[in-house]
Order: structure tokens, then C-alpha cells, then sequence
């Protein structure tokens, strides 16, 4: 996928490193580990959860302060006949197969993504082109060799390569039954075992919740997104709104996905905090965006469909603006949050580099979509979704309409009446009731449900063949024939003061989880010459503790320092920590650079007599000295973005009297 | 309960006005309502989610960010075997009834509680003490008045009264058995048919999940809790506190109660909002608290046990260092919490005469409780449990270390080693091994695993009657009779270096959606004279939607001026919108007084001329007038805390020329 990944700073990147470092300092950890842990489910700790929280606090002024978006939050025990209506009970399915031996259940299409990968891999050894990479984790090797053991070092003709990399380029398309052909014709089978698999079946994803309250009539499932709660909400949102559209409403929230082999850690989870933001607009009139030419210069890797099925992925930035003009993203809503989304990714922290937009293939789009385009981001995994940004269309309102009888539609008082052209069916009075008696309403009913498309056709046949033969359920049988005796079909025209419409809904959907950690890997390094000393660069307003306070030593003339230190930064609502442990002023330093922390204050003898303090910075290991106040108030506006380390570095006197790397301050002391 | 309820301004309180008002504005709305609505589930519209986040942040700053807890956030679906081992599987449940005819289902102490009271009601109606107030909500009056025919304005015996109030003062406290007998004693049947009812059975309150993946092998549930997500971290929080006790985590999180028939509203739902603390605390000492001393003078309304059992009600503030001194409280960790939680209500604008600290009696504690105070805040319903705070002891900790056998324990390096007494159990090797040859282990094994308390007891037996009998499982008979020549049980004293224990946890557990509810009736009031105008007095800080700009008219003068203040209240993350509705300039002022908006600034014609603008205060309705920088710079204080309305009235010039409260500009226009 992307084995010539590097980190920040161009150097070899390691997964193992970086997984063992985040790990470890609990940005996240595999959850109820002393029960043995289940596969899929993540704990964050204290530094995940402020670095989750921080993502979510932009992601909030980014799109629903800034927007004015309309912000809802509901359950998410979902009842069964919500998700019966929005498709997700027939169609949110994987495709799993079982092992014929031992019933280990694996999902279909990473079988075949695994097994086809791996033998490409020993192709490749076999033609000497590449050493099979060594596998960190001592668990796994085990497994892993076992696996290795059926397939390695064997070379493979030119056209089945040729045929198994066409086959991964389109592995997220094919269904159950194409999945089974594969693995037939490819004699794919259990890497684990060497066995031979089932032909693939379905598997729901969602989780089911057999019981709501104490009887077993209302039964549901945990919601697999929380669009369906926004669209529930649409007629009272479109209300708080005064009737206006465009507006968008958005969702802060867990969903979940019962997923049949979860792996890839913090990727591929069974429960995830999504942010998502249906947009509702009117589908007449291109779908214009009032704040399109705010955004209209900002340039995009966009990876089109045409692009993709010429087998390219190479891709060359490109002006939103440029992009919708020429049909390559459809309209300007969904141009326009391609361009905050990007906008956004990079204010995280994302390396711009690692960022494109792809668009979904058809085959492969959502039930509900018309298009398509996530955003990508490079990671050791390769180019993985971390947001999805779909033109749902009018589905959703639609078929939620349809089951309730509920009015999810824009009532639109036209500046001008429209004059409307229709095909009218009206039936003979005189002759039409007593011919039909007690079935008159039945065949009135008939009539009254024609299409307007309908009408038309049927306009001609009256006409010329002299009858037309209607399907009237419950009447003799079934049939019912009409002369132009009993009815008239004509156009005639009306005169409209309203429009109604059902809005379309372009959503853009944020599982942020997976961008939290490629987030990681992009701002991940090591200090040049000592390797083991890690950075995550995180920017200062998104690091998990962007200040942490060190006395030099446990001397107590520090103590009443740092407490005033403490009070000013507590007072400007600054999330920071006192790191007062016995290590060394560089270790600590170190240890913190770990985490992300951007600046370290720390008060030394200098501090006691004069009331100044060094302020570190984490990337470029400078230091400024400076009074308290000065040191605080440059701290506050890095962290809230009004000054840069470059504009403090300018005007507050550089410091490097003392030398208190890791190893130098023990020589001074 | 309370029905002298009076608002803010000494008004008598209606709670169907401000439900009607609560829902109108989206604060909150029932879920799926389209489709009928499920019981128990609510959906937070915009200004419900921001008063929610805003609360959310005031506590992640007043408890996790000021003490420092290591925050944690883990998956709710929970595997079976935690929830089995905590006790929930066994023990977390309610009692319900059946109705016999038409099979509804009722929480038994519910329907106990509910009949005793609408007979209690009916007695003094009958007597002429009160009038039975009318049901507001139509859709209700129908089954109301049903349950109100069996009961209504009937007199009861002067006993019976007394019984039937003993009772309701207890109801928290009876199991099914008990609440059987009430059932019968009393005759209860189910108000809305006169049906009896079966006895009461138990229900376990956790949603059930069946499948977690594909196969059936793993289930579980839906937390109850976040506690338990937070104990299975402990060994890591420890060692990412480099071992230092004592320390608290946190979690916000959403949990679940699949309750028999939710009611109240946002009091009792299926799926809510918590945030719980573990604080983790060394058992010996006293359970003292480092910064006791900071709040022992903050007074609290304390209702402790023995006040209740007295019947009495009544309590009188006392400052919670006197308390803990009085052994009121049992410790310094609990009662600095139960200080820290009230200086949260205040902070967030609860009423503190409408705050009161109740000690669980000790039949009404969870099952692993040692001692609880609740938060309860003064509503129309009642005084109600919003905020939990539970000494839990050891008790999760060893469960979950009993069952996994992970070390859950602190060893801690003692200053000074310590002689510790223990009971040797020793073997004469020469005699055992020879006499019990291969089962020698097994024998080993039980002697091994005496406990010290039962080794002082065998010395007794041994020296008395000669021999002692140990059970060894798989071993003849499972009997083993042991004599003086093979076994030596005697007293003798070790040096201990390091001391392990189990920590004791305090646990401040928040339902937030409660405590959303209770202040919004503690903040809810109506304009003198014109009760029609409600108006939410959050403070800045917390109130949804703190700014408000208005353009005067939709003259395009306005336009600009209403962009520059935007631009720069964004650029102070303040929270804002615009209201640019063709409403009066009153009418919109009232309509956001409403929504809780405590500030206005408005741009009219003056502020085209002069670049001043108007400032209004939602509580007050004064106005001040200033420059655009200084009226921004006056708001942003105000939200951050840093100045008063006062402060600021009395720097800014007052503004009193144009009298722009709704049906006054008209005549001005």
C-alpha cells in the first residue's frame, strides 16, 4: 500500500514504534484487557481523550458555530422500524465466510484483499524484487508465519498478477456471489488453517437490542449513523429555522458497527464518535452555495471516477473552483465542503500532502447516494476514508415520508404564481356512478392515484383504441375498463403560489477516531541522531496539554512559583499540567515531547531571584526567558492562535545561558 | 412534593408553561415522535445540545482540568463476564407488575407510590384542604380522569394517612416482597384500568446485546455505568501516575437504565448523559484530602440519616469542615467533593436555597455502597438525585481482581520497613511427602491457601485436640487429617519494605441531563405584568446562545456593520448568531430572552453614523452604548467571567434614547 511512508521529518516511519508509543502512553489502549480484551473496542486515556475532545471542540467551531449550523443530539438506541424504513435492516450487511474446518468466521472480502496481497507479496520475493518485511510483534509472528508458509516466494505469471491487482483495485465492489467466484476460481482458503472456506453470506452490522422496556414488542438496534435522528427531526428543525433553506443541522455521537473481524486498530472499530452534517437543499437551481467564492481557490487532490478507472491514482492539486466548473465535483455545496473538510484536516495537524478526495466508483457508493467523495488520508495502512461526503439525495426524507404519512417537505411561497401544466382525469357523473354503484369510490380512488406521466399515456390510448383498462384491487377482477363516456383526460393548466419540495441532503461524515489517529502518524518523528526520543508535533491549539509547568528540582522556593504560574494559566482557561516527578529537567522535557505538549515553562534559581522564566519550545527545542506575565501571555496566544512561536521568538530575549537537554543539565548541577 | 414551587422571581412556577416552552424551542423534543416515539428518549435540539455542551465543559473544567484527573472514555457495549463480576447481571434491577387483565407492565413502586398519593390527594380534597389541580396536557386528561374516578376527594382514617405517608417516605427502600405485600395490604390495582395487578418479579435494567461479532459465543450489555470502564483501567491509570496516590479518573459518557416505564420527562430516560469520577484513596489515614482546607468553610444543606429517621426534612446550612468534624460526613475526600459539587450547581446558576445534600439510608444504598450523599436539586417533581456521591471502598476493585487475578492493588514503598505478624503453617518434609506421595502437592496447596485468621484457629486445634482437618478437593474423601508430627502451625514476624493494599473509591457520579433539566426550572421566569414573556436567566457563561446581533431593519447599512462585529466575536471563539428576522426589534428580543440569550447588541441608524452600537442585558432590559471594539471587548468579558453587567454599566455610557422594547419602536419607526 504505502511501504515508502515517512515521518514529518522524512525519516523511515515505523508503525510499531508509534503504536507502541501511543500505547503506552495511553492515547488509546485495547479495552477490558484484564478480561482477555475484545477485538474492535479501544479505550482512550487521559492524553486520547484532550486530544479527542480538542478535535471535537474545532470540529464544533469549524462547521456549526461558524455555519450556524443547527445541532441535534438523540438516542442511540434506534427502534427497528426506522431502520426497516431507511434501508439499513436489508442492506448494512458484510459478506462473511466460515472456515470448513474449524468455523472460524472471517469477512469475505479481506480474505480475498489478504490472501491475493500476500501472494503478490511472495511474488514479488520469488522475482527478487523485495524482502519480505518482518512482522515487530512477537503475538503475531506465530500466526502470521503460518500464513506466510502456504504462499511465500513463489513466482507467479505475468497475467495472474496482472489479474489480482485488477481484482484489489475493485475489491471494496464485489457482492457475496462475485466474492465467491474469486475465491473459487483462485482457490482461496483460511490463511490461519490452509482450509477451504463456505461460499460467502450475509451478516447485518448493526447491533441488535432485542428488548426496549420490559416487553418484547419494541425491539431495535444501536444506530449504525446518526444521520437517520437529523432526518427524524427535519419538520421541526426546518421550523426553529423559520422555514428557511438552505440550513444544515449536524450530530455529535457514537454509532456502532458489529463488525465480523475487526483489525487495523483504531480504524476499523465496532463503536466510533462520528460528526455528521446533513446539509438540506433545494435541488433546483445547480445546488449554489452562498459562501462558495470564500473557498473557491482552495486546492484539492482530487482522485475522479474516470481517473480511478484508467487505473490511475496519481493526482494533481486543483482549484475547487476549477473542479466545479468543469463538472469534476458536481455542485458547489458539495464542492464547498470539500474544501472546509480540507480546510479543517489541516488546521488538525494533517500533512496536505496526505490528503486527497476520491470519488466513490458507482458500484460502490452507499445505498442512498447519487455521489460521492471522501476524504482520504495516507497512513501505513494506505489511503484510508476519514470522511465521506455523499449527495443522499432526497432518499432519506422520501422514504421516511412515505412510512409515516408525515409532511418532511419545503412549503415555498413563490415571488411569482407559477402557472403549472397537468393532465386533469374527470370522470362523467351521470354516467359513472350508476354504472359503478357501491364501487364507485373504489374506481374514483383508482383514477385520483394516476401519475401525471400516466395520465398522458393514457390520454392517447382513450383516444385512439376508444378505452383504457385500469388496475382496481378488490373489484370483480382487478380490472376495470373506461370509454369516454365515463371519463375525460385533458392538459389543462393551474396557478400555484407554493411550491412544495423534498430538500436534497449532501452530507459530509466524520469518523473521528480513524482521523485522530492518522493525525498521528503525520505528526509523528524522532529527534535526528537519538532515534528513541519521539515527537508528536500536534499544532498548539489541538496538542492534549499544550503547557506543562517544571520546577527544576523539589527545592520548595519553586513551589509558590509554580502555583502562580498555575493560577494565570488556570484563570485563561488553558489545559495544562506540573510535571514536578525527580527525573531529569531534560527527560521530563522528553517525556512530554511524547505526548505532544508544544510549550514547558520552568522556574530555576534565575526564577526565585528575578521572577523570569524559560518558555521551550517542543519542535525546535529554542528557548525564550522571559517575566511571568509575558511568558503567560505569549503561552495563551500560541494555544489560542493569535501569535506564532516565530512571532514570540522575535520579541521576548532568547535564552541559552543554560543548557538543559537531556544529559547537559547534569553536568551543571 | 412541592407544589409552592415559585420561578426566580417569586411567581408561582407552572411546569406545563415551560415544558411548552422548553419544546417549542427545541431544548428538547421526544425522539422518534414521527413514528409514534418511544417512552424515555429525548432529542436535545440546538439550543439544548449548546446549554448541554456548555455544561459538559464547566465540568471538565472544574473537576478534571483543576484536580488533574486522568480522564478516560471507553465503548459502551460491555461483555457479560465485567457485568457478572460487578454484580449488575445479579443485582441491577427494578421490580415490576403486571396489570392481570390487559398485561401493561408497571414499575411496582411506581404504582405503590403514585395510587398512595392520589388517595392521600383525594383525602384532603375531601376534607377541603387543597383543590385537585387540573392536568394542562389534553393528551393526558383522559387517563388521568380515569385514575382520578376510583380515587377522587375521598376522606380517609387519620391513621391510614399516617400509614400511607410513612410508607411514601420510604418507597425507595422496600423490595419486591415487600412491595407485594403494600400492594395487597392497600388494595392497589393499576390506576388506569381498576385491574389488579401480579405480584412483583424481577427485571434486570440493562439493555441486552446478544451477538457482539458474528458468532453467538460473545454477548453482553449496554453500561449502566461508566465506573466499571474506569476500574478495569486502574493498573494502567496508576502507572501512568507514576504510581502516586491518591488520583482520581473521569468519564463523560453516555450510559443506559432500559427502564420499565420511563415518565418525567428528562428525570428518568432509557440513554443519558454522565459524568463519574473515581477517586481512588489509601483506606488507612482517615481518607484525608490535601485540599480539604480550600472549601471547609463552603456551607451545605445537609439531610443526614438520622434527621430522615426522624421524619424531619428540614435543614439548616452548615460549613462542610464542621460536618466532617462532627463525623456528619464521614471523611475529608468525600466532603471536599460534596463542596466542589455544590460550587458547581452555584457556578452553573442553580438556586442554592434549591440544593440539598441527602445520606442514603442504609437499606437505600447500591449494593456496593459503604456510604452515599446525594446532590438533590429542588424541581416541580420533587427534590430530586442529580448528583451521586458514593464511597464505594474496595469493593469493585477486588471483584475485578478476584475474577482476572490482575494485580488491582497500589505497593507502596514504605519509609521506614515495618515487623508485620503472621501465622507460619510449615511441614516436616521427612514425615509428609513420604506419607502423601503424589497428592503431597495437592495437601501443600490447601495448607497454602488458609488464611492467616484461620492458620490462629488451627494452631488452637492442633495443640488441643491433637489434629486438625483440612478439605482438599480431588484428594480420597476430600478430608485430610493432619497431626503435630507433620504439620507446625505457629506466630512469627516478617520485615515488609513495601506495603499493598487495595485503594478505597469516592465516587461523584453527575446525571447531566437531570441537572439540564433542574436548572432550566431554577433559571425560568416570566416578565412582571406580562407573564406571556418567559425568559431563561442562565448565566453567560453557560446560557446557549450568549450574543445576539440584530441589523434594526433590513436596510442594506447594516449589512457590513453586523459582518464586522461577526468577524470579531468569532475571532474570540464567542458563540453567536444573527437575527436578521423581520420581527420588531422587541419581538425578537424577546424571543431570544426565551431562549436564555443574556446579551443584545443591535445596529441602528446611529451605529451607521457614529459606529456605536447598543448592548441590552436579557435580565435588566438596561442598555449601554459604545464603540464596536468596546462593546465586543465588554461581552467577551462577560462571558468569560471577568466582569459583571454592573462592572460594565458602570464604565459604559448608558443608553436610554430609543425605547426599543417590543410595541415601543413602531411609534419611533
Amino acid at each position: 500500500m504505502a511501504p515508502e511512508m515517512t515521518t514529518l521529518k522524512g525519516k523511515p516511519f515505523s508503525r510499531a514504534e508509534l503504536d507502541g508509543l501511543l500505547r503506552r502512553t495511553l492515547f488509546y489502549t485495547p479495552s477490558f484487557e484484564i478480561y482477555g480484551g475484545v477485538a474492535g473496542f479501544y479505550d482512550y486515556g487521559p492524553p486520547g481523550c484532550a486530544l479527542n475532545a480538542n478535535i471535537v471542540d474545532l470540529w464544533r467551531k469549524h462547521f456549526v458555530i461558524e455555519e450556524n449550523m443547527l445541532e441535534v443530539e438523540g438516542p442511540m438506541v434506534t427502534p427497528h422500524e426506522i431502520l426497516k424504513t431507511s434501508g439499513h435492516v436489508d442492506r448494512f450487511c458484510d459478506w462473511m465466510v466460515k472456515d470448513e474446518a474449524n468455523g472460524d468466521i472471517l469477512r469475505a472480502d479481506h480474505l480475498v484483499e489478504n490472501v491475493l496481497e500476500m501472494r503478490l507479496k511472495g511474488d514479488k520475493e520469488a522475482r527478487g524484487l523485495v524482502h519480505v518485511e518482518k512482522e515487530e510483534d512477537p503475538k503475531k509472528k506465530k500466526k502470521k508465519e503460518k500464513a506466510l508458509a502456504n504462499l511465500e516466494a513463489k513466482k507467479l505469471d505475468d497475467a495472474l498478477v496482472q489479474e489480482y491487482e485488477e481484482v484489489l483495485a475493485k475489491i471494496d465492489n464485489y457482492d457475496g456471489a462475485e466474492l465467491g467466484l474469486l475465491i473459487e476460481k483462485y482457490d482461496i482458503r483460511n490463511p490461519a488453517t490452509g482450509n477451504p472456506v463456505t461460499p460467502p453470506t450475509q451478516f447485518n452490522l448493526m447491533f441488535h437490542i432485542p428488548n426496549i422496556g420490559p416487553s418484547s414488542s419494541l425491539y431495535g438496534f444501536l444506530r449504525p449513523e446518526t444521520a437517520q435522528g437529523q432526518f427524524l427531526n427535519f419538520a421541526k428543525l426546518l421550523d426553529y429555522n423559520n422555514h428557511r433553506m438552505p440550513f444544515a443541522s449536524a450530530t455529535i455521537g457514537k454509532s456502532f458497527r458489529n463488525e465480523i473481524s475487526p483489525r487495523a486498530g483504531l480504524l476499523r472499530v465496532r463503536e466510533f464518535l462520528m460528526c455528521e452534517i446533513e446539509h438540506f437543499v433545494d435541488p433546483e437551481g445547480g445546488k449554489k452555495h452562498a459562501r462558495f467564492h470564500e473557498v473557491a481557490d482552495v486546492k484539492l487532490n482530487l482522485l475522479d471516477r474516470d481517473t480511478q478507472l484508467s487505473g490511475k491514482t496519481e493526482v494533481s492539486p486543483m482549484p475547487i473552483g476549477e473542479a466545479v466548473e468543469k463538472g469534476i465535483v458536481d455542485n458547489e455545496t458539495l464542492g464547498y465542503f470539500l474544501a472546509r473538510v480540507q480546510l479543517f484536516l489541516i488546521q488538525l495537524g494533517c500533512n496536505p500532502e496526505k490528503i486527497r478526495f476520491r470519488q466513490h466508483m458507482a458500484t460502490e457508493m452507499a445505498h442512498y447516494a447519487t455521489d460521492c467523495w471522501d476524504a482520504e488520508l495516507q497512513t501505513s495502512y494506505g489511503w484510508i476514508e476519514c470522511v465521506g461526503c455523499a449527495d443522499r439525495s432526497a432518499y432519506d426524507l422520501t422514504v421516511h415520508m412515505k412510512r409515516t404519512g408525515q409532511p418532511l417537505q419545503v412549503r415555498e411561497r413563490l415571488d411569482e404564481p407559477r402557472t403549472v401544466e397537468y393532465w386533469a382525469a374527470e370522470t362523467n357523473k351521470k354516467e359513472f356512478g350508476p354504472k359503478f354503484r357501491k364501487d364507485a369510490p373504489a374506481v374514483q380512488g383508482a383514477i385520483d392515484a394516476l401519475s401525471d406521466e400516466l395520465r398522458e399515456k393514457l390520454s392517447v390510448e382513450l383516444k385512439e383504441a376508444g378505452k383504457i383498462t385500469l388496475d382496481v384491487p378488490n373489484f370483480g377482477d382487478g380490472k376495470v375498463e373506461l370509454t369516454p363516456d365515463l371519463i375525460t383526460i385533458e392538459k389543462r393548466t393551474r396557478t400555484e403560489n407554493i411550491r412544495t419540495y423534498t430538500p436534497n441532503v449532501i452530507e459530509p461524515s466524520f469518523g473521528i477516531g480513524r482521523i485522530l489517529y492518522a493525525l498521528c502518524e503525520h505528526v509523528y518523528w524522532s529527534r535526528e541522531g537519538d532515534e528513541s526520543r519521539a515527537v508528536l508535533s500536534f499544532p498548539p491549539s489541538i496538542a492534549p496539554m499544550p503547557v506543562v509547568l517544571y520546577p527544576l528540582s523539589s527545592h520548595p522556593d519553586f513551589k509558590p512559583l509554580i502555583a502562580r504560574l498555575s493560577a494565570l494559566l488556570r484563570k485563561k482557561r488553558i489545559h495544562f499540567a506540573v510535571d514536578d516527578s525527580s527525573a531529569s529537567i531534560g527527560k521530563r522535557y522528553s517525556r512530554r515531547d511524547q505526548l505532544g505538549t508544544p510549550f514547558h515553562i520552568t522556574a530555576d534559581f534565575e526564577s526565585v531571584q528575578k521572577n523570569t522564566f524559560t518558555l521551550r519550545e517542543r519542535d525546535s527545542m529554542e528557548q525564550v526567558r522571559a517575566t511571568e506575565q509575558e511568558i503567560v501571555d505569549a503561552v495563551v496566544n500560541m494555544v489560542n492562535g493569535e501569535e506564532t512561536w516565530e512571532d514570540v521568538q522575535a520579541r521576548l530575549p532568547k535564552f541559552e545561558g543554560q543548557a538543559i537537554e537531556e544529559g547537559e543539565e547534569e553536568r551543571k548541577e
